[in-house]
């Protein structure tokens, strides 16, 4: 049964995941070697720091104080690139050990986001395996679902809670009442928020991941400027209550999905009925939905970080190269990816959420009302909460279906009114 | 790109199920081209009714009478079986089939619960791929992602709505209040339950799909006759009721966990709380939740039924075939599937619900104490509504973990007590 030889693996980069992932292989050698048929053998490793405790034993593995070096190694068979970014040792890794016929694994989403479709076909040229499970979505196997589990589909949307610090803080915002900054303090003292957190929580992560999602989903290039991008450092406390009065619950959503105008790629804030499944994926979880044309709907939701969940994605990539399993890294062959053109985020047809504060004045709702009017925007609903003659008072409106740029006009138009005392705010209604 | 030969496959079955996987080969057929590397052409056909609509162009594929033969066809390569059933033609045309090379992908999944690991070793002797992905929750690709995407985890628990018609039972009963037995007619009438409703209310179906999951997710060999196996005839209105005051929603579950005593594989009737995930999914859907090790917990939530669901699964396997992808069926070498033993249900660890009828008289509540104390049962909690002297009235009790075979005992003193005035009702609180 184990008469082939084992796989050969280098780790570059020991962090977090990469300490979890030697502790992987470390703890289930046996189980993997059943499984993929082999033993899977970790003969180099490259890191910064040698003294740190990784919790696994690395005393049989060569230590490589150059990282690229290690795609040089001739017993190697593949290269477990843990570093991240997109450019720099990470990317000088993964190309180097491509070129030189080595099987790659990476959990870089950044590095994939901006050069994937690059990097896929030079694994394709050579021949050789590109996994890049752990680059989205932690220990949920998305990529394996929508490449093989859904071979058969033609999806139109896919979505998801890519960004677990995001849902973090939304959810305890509405669980606790507290103000966004507040919350986002207390995310960075657990842990679960980084010290700069804009990466996070200005939608940055999500779009890397969305990019590389909507390639797989759709059989495109990757291509991560045509992404929207929009954080939630505005989402007020006062906007989750609204939302809850209006049976919505708000979420960071990365959203690709097929318009009549191309490619439609957005990652922001969306109220979403508190009835869907998504609504229900909370805390730090992911929870990603593709909709196929066969399949219908369906939801994966697990832990989108984590040194345990992502080495859990990462070895799984392993195990496919261990057994001969070589998908083309998008689902098809690099030259097929299909350039379906991108949609502008200006052209995005939905529903709006609007939220005014304005002064408690007769008047301001006609002008407010006229502002919607002129952009032929069709209002759904209005509240207006509690009187305050002369202070201000919040208004909060939603939309029918409408045209991005007309919404967009509007709202200039309505922050322009000497009685609208706040920027406006708007997050876009997601029907799903 | 497509110079490898078609992948050539037979259909024996065109129910509902074959007829979608004809619709999707069909529209399809480019897409599976770049995804597979090859065409999936469909040669041959077997079915009882010749000139049914099938919603697909049937015009150049042989048509076979005895389905048993299409596995004796020199150019076949793959032979598809939707015919169902533990024995009689569905498994002579898979084990012809093995026997003679060919790869096989089925849909059966009381084939593949009672003669699983047969079917398995006997793939493995051929050489040829065993797919079973549509055997088990439609199209939720959870198969695969047991085998593959968690291949680096140990499995501690799996669980799930493995059956859409008694999920839709009770999410209805739920959400209008009515009785068993008029939802079942009604779901009947909308063709969501069968004529005859005891494979699915009974949970015989969700057995054969827990046995298959169970062998997948702990590697073991098939074992249907080691599930304790209680359908959902007895949960009534009142209890739906006392559980969402309890927190709770009943659902019928399908769990195989390890414990000290062995692999416990149980379907019946649980309560859980209503803010977990598994608790969310409703209706016709199914949901599948995996803990293991590295990854934590993952739910994987979608459509467990229908003619396309079930033909996105069915093509799923057929694309993994199609380009050389043939893992062990259960994930690990026959020969290695590990006969962990089975735990019987006397020795279940776990909380309990218990709904009594009960004369409204003095004393009552005493001597059902007293029955749980002989057995060493510890209550959690009782609730009892209203009065009505010397009336039947419902009694609600919750109890701490505790033992089957205990609480069996203590039900059965409880009744015989002369002031119970019903068999008393007992669903088993899962605690996820």
């Amino acid at each position: 049964m184990e008469s082939k030889p084992p796989l050969n693996i280098a780790v570059a980069g020991l962090g977090t995941v990469g300490a979890g992932t030697l502790q992987l292989l470390e703890r289930q050698a046996e189980r993997l070697a059943l499984r993929a048929g082999r033993r899977i053998a970790v003969v180099a490793v490259s890191a910064r720091d040698r003294a740190r405790d990784r919790g696994a034993d690395l005393g049989r593995m060569r230590w490589v104080d150059d990282a690229t070096a290690l795609a040089a190694l001739p017993d190697v068979d593949v290269v477990v690139e843990l570093i991240g970014g997109a450019d720099g040792v990470g990317r000088g890794v993964v190309e180097a050990a491509l070129a030189a016929g080595k099987h790659v694994v990476t959990a870089n989403k950044a590095l994939m986001a901006e050069h994937g479709t690059a990097l896929a076909e030079l694994a394709e040229r050579r021949g050789v395996g590109l996994g890049f499970e752990a680059a989205v979505a932690g220990g949920i196997p998305i990529i394996k679902t929508l490449r093989e589990g859904l071979a058969g589909n033609r999806v139109s949307r896919i979505y998801g809670i890519l960004n677990g610090t995001t849902n973090y803080i939304l959810t305890t915002m509405r669980e606790t009442g507290r103000d966004f900054a507040e919350v986002l303090a207390e995310a960075q003292r657990l842990g679960y928020a980084e010290a700069d957190p804009s990466f996070d929580i200005d939608g940055v992560d999500a779009s890397h991941k969305l990019a590389i999602l909507a390639s797989v989903a759709f059989g495109r290039p990757v291509d991560l400027a045509g992404v929207y991008c929009e954080g939630i450092r505005h989402v007020s406390k006062l906007d989750i209550d609204f939302a809850e009065e209006l049976g919505y619950r708000i979420k960071l959503l990365g959203i690709a999905r097929v318009t009549d105008h191309g490619l439609e790629q957005r990652v922001h804030p969306c109220m979403v009925r508190h009835e869907t499944p998504i609504a229900a994926v909370e805390g730090v979880f992911n929870g990603i939905v593709a909709e196929g044309d066969f399949v219908g709907q369906l939801m994966l939701e697990g832990r989108g970080a984590g040194a345990h969940p992502t080495a859990s994605a990462v070895v799984a990539d392993l195990v496919d190269i261990a057994t001969g399993r070589l998908p083309a890294a998008f689902g098809v062959p690099a030259a097929a990816l299909d350039p379906l053109p991108g949609a502008a985020m200006e052209r995005h047809r939905g529903a709006y959420y609007i939220r005014l504060m304005v002064l408690d004045q007769p008047g301001v709702i006609a002008d407010i009302a006229a502002a919607l009017r002129d952009q032929q925007v069709s209002m759904e609903s209005m509240i207006q909460r509690g009187r305050a003659p002369d202070e201000a008072v919040p208004i909060v409106l939603t939309t029918h279906d409408t045209v991005e740029a007309a919404m967009q006009q509007a709202l200039a138009a309505i922050g322009r009114l000497s009685t609208v005392v706040e920027p406006p705010r708007m997050i876009r209604i997601e029907d799903l």
